[in-house]
């Protein structure tokens, strides 16, 4: 048994760190897919950091945090939004249901056939990927919104220098 | 540490198994990555199966095959040659090197800084995608030349049919 | 004789269905093309239904109004605008002009040498598709603005619904 | 009620008229949608004539035969295989079932869960669009397997010319 | 020796020439490039010239100023920002170092090993593209803004009309 | 005045220089653009260099041969041969006519209404991109039919080697 969470991780926070781990925990016998949205972007506001980049976090965090089962998979963007749940099921290996709180992605993924369930949301009003975007860009602090290897990997590859030089989205 | 294998895997056949083997066990501090080549290719004569298809065979064989420390990734094709090694650090987790016995790869990834290595190749004169994919088209044995458990999953989603019905290359 | 009349019709609503009438009136021996542009996007804010689904309105509304010697054709976009004329006329059957109120249609077309008409606007200041998707959106009354087939077809599949879920522009 | 047959029609001939005029006669209440495939394609030696001059040549085709009821709609390319169903019932208008004798689109089209007919055949030895491309070619007689419309209609736009200009396949 | 300078020109303005007098008279024995970014670009409101017309606008100045030594060559988007430095390096004639004074060209080409250097600004206050384009929008005096020959040009081709016509930004 | 040459220059040959040189004498008047066509394309067997390489070649091979008033341009394909015409039309400077001895290439530009005219061969025979590709593949003397600071260029960035690599097409 296979589930999918899909989201963009720029960069991987806390939010999804703690999703992941409840459904590691509540569903032993399902591995869990981390299929990391957008692949092919990078070095945009919206998307300052590479998919591999991005894997290398989830990787990073995912040790610390010792949770294991999980596989990161990258997606890169079908520009056409009817195609994009076959393509997702045609990229990444095969799944038995999608995680997502999003009413868009789950409307593509039921019209294809595919069953969705929602996920609880942990701190959502701090835990967004925009919201720690902005954190970094106005100089505030937001370390503790993610991982602690994820904020040491951050500093090693100068992510919030190029948060800033990218500039708001 | 990680070592990255490029291959298409149509099918993952028992060379790919036997570098993987060999890889892990002389390297054992070095996680592999298989990266899935032409992910976005499928249901043509040369890449019949899908990525996530191909994604699956790799999981069932190395599964049967007790190799643990690898981590598959689909690497979709960039028309542009001179792009293509930067294209795939991009994409993938970071590595530190390339296996290749391929001239053109290792000398992309090369001209691009990456450092490579050759592989031994295992039966080079079977075990071949081009070969077995035209085995199977003339219906000749071809089981013998993947891992059991791929010749049990190309049984399930009737692989062979779909070689013989896309034809020859 | 062809005429080309180029819109989006996301949805197909009564302005259109005055000037395709108008058109046919006026000028019986002339055939309408009705170019479905931005056919390739759906299931975003500003172009929420599919091809197929604008194919099948306008075919519904037409079928109501009985206007005959009409024709819907898919234009999908061309993200090159200096070429966008020279695409249209070999992707459509052939035309000897093209009705449009637009501008920048109306250069690019003359730039490529093709005939160029404008068109009566029937009640511009509702009719239009920005207009009817945020009333639709708003939950304020809007099959007014549209034939009835065309408000039958959209509750039929939900239309309404996918355009909220797809909020605003 | 609507039927898809899918072809190039490079050029529309014989064959094709006698499977429309065939699914017309035995099926006088499904309209039928003729698609365009590979749309986007021309000025090749396998795809010489435009979408917009093939649009031409079967509109000319049936009013000759006096065949009404059928649509032509332009597909463009998707170049992965395993989305092209779900493409085109995307860019098509929605229809019941699909006709055709080939058996990758038969078996793209039954994975995504649509109806598939097989259709006679008619004078399959000579009826091809290869064989008729190839008699243009050599300078043999072609304009027999072609109706007389699009004879007249390949006479008037130098189709033979371009034929011949563009080479063997 | 080639250096390399990269702009939309849109339009080529006075400060881009005064940075390649600045740059001819510093270094004579270094080649310029003038690199025309997001060539495929035209008839939109941030990009309204195509590459033709630019490198035509840019020749007729370089003329006028008797400038020699400079040499413009189209660089089409690429939508991949990881890549970009790699893609221009192989699109371009081969140069030793970059001006620019945009922090991000900068680093995409710094994590690339390319030389860079900032020139300096020309009345910057003044002379930006978006400044101009937004003077002609509003029927501002705009020509004071780029070398004679470009004000000349443009009228010819009725650029100032072409703006005005597809909008704001 | 300017005429335009397009070829892929793979790699830049005496027959190129040559029709240069004779288009030079003849029309002193009008510059010439040297169009180097497949632009996107390397490391391919049918392209083996990227269009840097290529305008390097080109620059070598005209300075060498004290030919001025040319300009070296790239022009990406478009895989759409209809639009191919006004695609160049955009992308490069402005010029006046074509110069070509290739059927579809005149076709092409004439039914966009540019004026095409013919060139003389110089040795041809011996003088084509692909003999020459043949010859450096098969290690047979091919310096000689390349000027020869491109046969000093290939050898520096060892071009042969790369031919050979890529093998035969």
């Amino acid at each position: 048994m296979r589930g999918l969470l899909i989201g963009r991780f720029q960069p991987f926070h806390s939010g999804h760190l703690e999703v992941a781990r409840y459904l590691r925990e509540r569903k032993p016998d399902e591995n869990l897919l981390l299929g990391i949205g957008s692949s092919e972007e990078s070095f945009t506001p919206e998307n300052p950091f590479t998919a591999s980049e991005r894997a290398e976090m989830i990787a990073l965090a995912l040790a610390e945090a010792n949770l294991s089962g999980c596989l990161t998979v990258p997606i890169p963007d079908i520009d056409r939004h009817a195609l994009w749940a076959a393509h997702v099921r045609e990229v990444v290996p095969p799944f038995d249901r999608v995680y997502t709180n999003n009413p868009l992605t789950r409307q593509l993924f039921e019209r294809d056939g595919v069953a969705v369930e929602s996920t609880p949301l942990f701190r959502r009003e701090s835990l967004q990927g925009l919201k720690i975007r902005s954190a970094i860009l106005e100089e505030l602090p937001w370390t503790l919104f993610v991982p602690p290897a994820v904020a040491e990997y951050l500093g090693r590859i100068e992510g919030a220098q190029r948060v800033r030089l990218l500039g708001p989205e």
